[in-house]
């Protein structure tokens, strides 16, 4: 049962002063690692310590598990929160942590190893009890045997990397006269991405929507869920707003999908904040797609809605504390929308710079998470979200109205960002009735003159 | 029943531009006046329209009637919302809007003039059966008379104005040899300030608690209240601090003091929003004190507690809907801390000038209201508040460790501000422990060197 008393941050930008915050709340010290490129960021002027960990390049500096160890032995950390991206989500640095007899902020290494294989999660969750897509028993052997389960099972399909994640490594197969090449085009990409060219097969779920289930486990036994996010609103199997509730999940499904996941993390004896990510088809039937053992951008909505702060959780379960409860009430409905620089005019390519001016939205029901300010640097090096805006309201509606308000008091110069595509995108009849699947970018339009 | 479309804000800074942010939510369009010297203030910016109203001197300005109803016209307005301060509390100016039918979002002129006498509005709350502190029975005829009345009730006592507030025409006396001496003070003062010397006397209350009770009337009978806010952290009668729930309250007195409050509201047929203060003594035993017939700066801890969007509900009594609730529930604690620009190791003198670096807080559970920014000049002209930095969470204790956080990370440059005052406040035992009155700051002392 560690007490903690100072937690170092392994990441970067609105997650690291995120976290900062919360460990602020509660009373410990914290440190932030940094490369040169960060040097002015918000996460180093308010954390109690800051290391400068390396140059620009994330594989020279926050990818780096021996620089961030020794940061953390140089000032005494005890713990480490590895946030999302970066380190979050390799078991091995997770294990380090723990030779080093520092607390990583997030689940044992195995449970990362085990959710990081895509077909063994598949696997785990199914014995599990979690409905899963219909697919091949893991790792494909050969292309044939993968084309002969397409048979089976019926087109269209999917193959993917078991190593994937974030759309690489993944195709869809329409029909069988494409299967060989477009299963040799997933294979070569996922050993050029991951360096593991394994593949499996699932049949493909149309128009499917894209919702997640936030768990948290304390490693003990105990799991509760707080709920779903709707992340259908997708790019490029990037998320671009999310909200909680979705429209389309009522509490019977609610807790039939909670119930499926929390079922899920406990056959893990899961410890920490994780996420379950479900695929629900027009039937309302949902399969389990993969489990994020970290936490996630889209946290805050789920923490608006249910008077969380997951960070929080995340620590206090670290610290040994155990979750008594099952679930959490909803109250109201969040959205977030991810301010990032790029120019939604050009295909969303990133536009780095310096913010000449920059004024935050406010009041009633509004938050901002961000690490930017008047005079910021964007570096070129990272993601190129810069902020994330969060409303909550009583009703969905409400929550629309809200944030198109605070879009329009968003002030940002010297980049281009998302805001302008924010704003059309809550215009949309689509949109404001609900009624979306992950495939709405593909024919949704952004007008640069509008 | 008026459909409104557009709201003309009678008001200046942060107050102007909240009133704007919910109406853009509900679909209002807004005019906003302004003075020359706040020309570059972002109510102007933000509003659909701004109309300059005249130079920076409040009586030719944002105190002028006729300049205010000229815009409403010219622009087509057909809702004038007064805010706080300047011409909110005007009954002659209700009366104008309503004879130009204009509707005022506030109280019928009557209610306004009935609550603004203070003698007049103690003895009809006493009628209506809510308590009052012992005392005069209105206006006081003579000295001598207020001098018998005195010995008869017993010392101390308070020689208050009747047309006062703020403090101003308002005496201690603590022994019957002061009492001509300051009843005559109070009596020039008001006459000065308020061009009415009428006084009235009552028993002073020892080491109060200032506590408030929010109302909504619709004008039909109906009167509800969203619990009360903790006031008690005051300067010279200007509060500091806000809080909701307070401390010392529990059900039980929440719901006497909500029902005497709503009871004295529909004996006016109150219209609109509205705060009765209460004096509260160590017995828990409360007294009416005045009734703010207005919106009060520190509406959003009530918000924060109760969902509610105070605004948007005077908005909708204006239009007519009516109040269906008598209370509403609370949840967590919320606390507001007035970030004025002066300067507290020099009595709070006031700081105007040019910000030149302007960073606001974010995340969970913090919200800003204001109208500053990196750049803006604060004109000496007006009241010193340039933000409003409220937090939510579960507890006090919890709200206390949010505000200390978020207070730590606001950053105002270029003139000197009451953040350093609010992190020792909020280090203080007595306020920590939630045992203290309206006398705190007659001996809490800030260090400069700290």
């Amino acid at each position: 049962m560690p007490v903690l008393k100072k937690v170092l941050i392994a990441n970067r930008g609105e997650i690291a002063l995120r976290i900062i915050r919360t460990c602020h709340e509660m009373g410990l010290r914290t440190v932030a690692v940094y490369s040169t490129a960060d040097a002015d960021s918000l996460h180093v002027r308010f954390a109690d310590e800051a290391v400068c960990i390396g140059p620009p390049s994330s594989g020279e500096s926050y990818l780096r598990p021996d620089r961030i160890i020794a940061a953390a032995e140089v000032t005494g950390a005890d713990a480490i929160h590895p946030g999302y991206g970066f380190l979050s989500e390799n078991a091995e640095f997770s294990q380090i942590c723990s030779d080093h007899d520092i607390t990583f902020i997030g689940p044992r290494a195995e449970t990362i190893r085990l959710m990081g294989e895509k077909s063994q999660a598949k696997k785990t969750m199914a014995e599990a009890g979690v409905p899963v897509v219909p697919g091949s028993d893991g790792i494909l052997p050969s292309m044939e045997e993968g084309k002969r389960l397409a048979d089976e099972i019926g087109y269209p399909v999917m193959v993917k990397a078991s190593a994937g994640g974030g759309g690489r490594g993944m195709r869809l197969v329409r029909e069988p006269e494409n299967f060989e090449q477009r299963y040799e085009g997933a294979r070569s990409e996922a050993d050029a991405a991951f360096g593991n060219p394994d593949m499996y097969l699932e049949k493909c779920v149309m128009n499917p929507r894209h919702i997640e289930i936030q768990l948290l486990g304390d490693g003990k036994g105990n799991v509760m869920h707080y709920g779903e996010r709707e992340c259908s609103i997708q790019r490029r199997h990037q998320k671009l707003l999310e909200e909680a509730p979705s429209p389309i999940v009522d509490d019977e499904l609610r807790a039939r999908m909670g119930e499926a996941a929390t079922q899920g993390a406990a056959a893990l004896n899961y410890a920490g904040a994780g996420t379950i990510e479900f695929l629900v088809d027009a039937e309302k039937n949902f399969y389990f797609m993969e489990m994020n053992t970290r936490i996630q951008v889209e946290h805050p909505v789920t923490e608006e809605v249910t008077d969380c702060d997951i960070i929080e959780h995340q620590i206090q379960v670290a610290m040994g504390e155990t979750v008594t409860r099952t679930e959490s009430p909803l109250r109201g409905h969040s959205i977030e929308c991810r301010i990032n620089a790029e120019d939604p005019a050009r295909k969303f390519s990133p536009s780095p710079g310096t913010i000449t001016a920059f004024h935050q939205p406010g009041g009633l029901g509004v938050r901002v998470d961000t690490h930017a300010y008047t005079g910021y640097r964007i570096p070129p090096h990272y993601d190129s979200m810069i902020a994330k805006l969060i409303v909550h309201a009583d009703t969905r509606e409400r929550a629309i109205k809200r944030m198109k308000r605070a879009l329009d008091e968003f002030v940002i110069e010297g980049v281009k960002t998302t805001i302008p595509f924010h704003q059309q995108l809550l215009e949309n009849e689509d949109f404001k009735a609900g009624t979306f699947d992950t495939q709405f970018m593909e024919t949704f339009t952004f007008d640069p003159n509008a």
